[in-house]
């Protein structure tokens, strides 16, 4: 198998390629899906084997013993990361948006505020209001394309009410990999304003060459307030089987949380448990040194053919694949542009106001695609703004 | 295939294979597993092909339009249980206990009282207490190897703290299919005391000839304070998948259910929808037939075997695979008769007591295996209790 093979997903229930008619109007017929976070790969052949596995098997009942899952995780944290996991810290939701969700339920009150650095990934958001809390958006500064923070600015929009803050590490959109004294920064602010931290790291695998993730648990004093969260989902291309770990190793919290798990009935599916352990593996990890290979060719790509249009900036991602277009150069209205690209160039992309306070004038466009279909993307792309060349 | 197959589950993460020694002390080697309430058979071939077509597929990424799932499953209940469902009205939760507590978080407040009746399916117990709601446990009534309910015994033990009422139907230990007259003194006993009534019919596909199982919503006024539960994992053995169907035909009910599975971020896993749409087929009805014909004549070997030993009385189930051994005729304590199941027979059963009042001198024993390995049970039951003979 190869990434540069084209793999048809019409009619198989693929949100990203079968919802973009009736969501966004881009004809499926010839329309390119860049929207929703997921690739346009197979997943790799340990995934591919576990399913065969089960598949030989035949019964699908209730997944019991854990601990090869659980040691497969701290493994791949410890080799790829450098950060030294405790099995028993280790709770397995219903995916990320579901771990995000029960952290919010768990660790804050209703009217309590929740922080985050926007534009960000736009479910914090969702599930946050649908608990009736509070979104405190603190903006990312936007320095010459690339986001940055601004602990005074955030300092003094602090009023007491906030009780969390949940960080998105690389970060979505924009894809930038925090630096350790940026992180520190996040920590010591965290701590001054007493918020509960959790860090989101699901694209902690999907970093370009040149740039180094830090976990956060590797940032000093955090330990006691924070909550972190990981998952296969992303890495591996494995979305569908919506699983995702929240990881907690202070005791307190742990406990909270387990309580939370328990009342809210939550326990795995066994498709989650099996692909992860076998993702989690040496086979895995040279399947994403390949991807990530791969990614970073499209990038430049992709960055090469959008930055040649006068008035579009793709900001260079560090990680994820999913670059986030500045149009605001172009002088047109957001519905301008953006039908420019739906309309015209039949490509489907999220929408900057989706991810808050400072993405009006982006658009967020997928690259986890075969590379003639980024090549085809960026034709379209250049013909339907070619009156700005 | 066939159900006589003896598939070697061992080591493939079975909670209920794998998990027997740790938990029971039954030793793996040649210990026989008759606890956790899933079935040793394959899936039918229409979940197989499913499966294989995701694995030939090979990317696993987000589910999209569900329609085809939900159409699927309202022809199911109207083909096989005469219930016609709004598609709209269908919430897929993580499985049953998941749901089970989605509703208890929903619709009761800390401190409320929640009725089951008792001996009951364990986990709502579990869920109920674990959101420090309260049980209330109206018992059933043995009536002579049958569970009958005593509605003015409850009636006199409401106490108007009580604000939701958990019904198993078809009833999990014992095997009960609630008559009409029996579900329409729920519906009234429900509507007496305002309660909200969610009817766990997760079982309702598992019933043995002679049986007629009755849907909730066919019942007169209750239809405004129903919540439906049903799911493919117990009649197809696809418990790992775990996803399960909350069906709300109350609009008000409806939307405070939705707005809280929009606040905990739930969506349901890819697999658990390609294989419920699979299984809700003709050649998933025709298997769910089949099933039956087996599940008939291991539940008359196990009968017979186990009446036959003096003090012990196998419930005669009007459906389910789950017997449920009254073992108070042998005299013996309860650590006793556990013990000789346990430790001389080598079969790892569920203890009555954890169904909650009434289960104290039961034992529930799982007949959805091979018809040799129940009447291997059966061999080493009569040898266990041979001084009884
Ligand atoms: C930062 C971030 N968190 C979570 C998710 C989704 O997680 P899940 O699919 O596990 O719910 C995404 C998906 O794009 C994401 O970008
Ligand atoms: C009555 C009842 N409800 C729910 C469940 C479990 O449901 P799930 O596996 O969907 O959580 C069971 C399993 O035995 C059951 O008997």
């Amino acid at each position: 198998m190869s990434f540069d093979d084209i793999i048809n997903r019409h009619g198989t229930h693929s949100a990203k390629w079968d919802m973009m008619e009736p969501i966004y109007g881009v004809p499926a017929q010839d329309g390119i899906a860049m929207w929703v976070a997921d690739m346009d790969f197979r997943a790799p052949e340990c995934i591919q084997n576990a399913v065969a596995k089960l598949h030989d098997h035949g019964i699908y009942g209730y997944y019991g013993d854990d601990t090869a899952y659980r040691q497969a995780i701290c493994r791949w944290m410890d080799t790829r990361h450098g950060w030294t996991v405790d099995p028993a810290a280790i709770f397995t939701t219903h995916g990320l948006v579901n771990g995000t969700a029960v952290c919010v339920d768990t660790f804050t009150q209703p009217g309590d505020g929740v922080v985050l650095f926007t534009p960000v990934y736009h479910a914090f958001a969702k599930v946050i209001r649908a608990n009736n809390r509070r979104v405190v958006e603190c903006s990312l500064v936007n320095n010459d394309g690339r986001y940055e923070m601004d602990f005074a600015a955030y300092d003094a929009q602090m009023d007491g009410s906030e009780k969390m803050l949940i960080l998105c590490s690389p970060h979505n959109p924009g894809g930038r990999v925090w630096t350790r004294a940026e992180l520190q920064g996040v920590a010591d602010f965290a701590k001054r304003h007493d918020l509960i931290l959790v860090s989101d790291e699901i694209h902690h695998d999907l970093v370009f060459p040149g740039a180094q993730h830090t976990p956060m648990p590797l940032i000093d004093g955090i330990e006691d307030r924070l909550i972190m969260m990981t998952a296969t989902t992303k890495t591996f291309n494995i979305a569908g089987c919506h699983a995702g770990n929240v990881i907690i190793s202070d005791p307190i919290l742990r406990q909270k949380f387990a309580d939370r798990m328990m009342g809210l009935g939550l326990s795995p599916n066994a498709f989650g448990l099996h692909m992860a352990e076998a993702a989690y593996s040496p086979e895995g990890a040279a399947w994403v040194d390949d991807l990530m290979v791969y990614l970073d060719g499209n990038r430049r790509i992709f960055d090469a053919g959008v930055n040649a249009i006068p008035g579009l900036k793709s900001m260079q991602l560090e990680a994820t694949y999913l670059a986030w277009v500045d149009c605001s150069g172009t002088g047109m209205t957001r519905e301008e542009f953006t039908s420019r690209v739906e309309r015209d160039a039949k490509i489907a992309i999220n929408h900057g106001p989706t991810f808050g306070t400072g993405g009006e004038n982006f658009l967020r466009f997928n690259l986890a695609t075969p590379r003639a279909l980024v090549e085809q993307a960026i034709e379209r792309l250049q013909a339907a703004f070619a009156d700005l060349q």
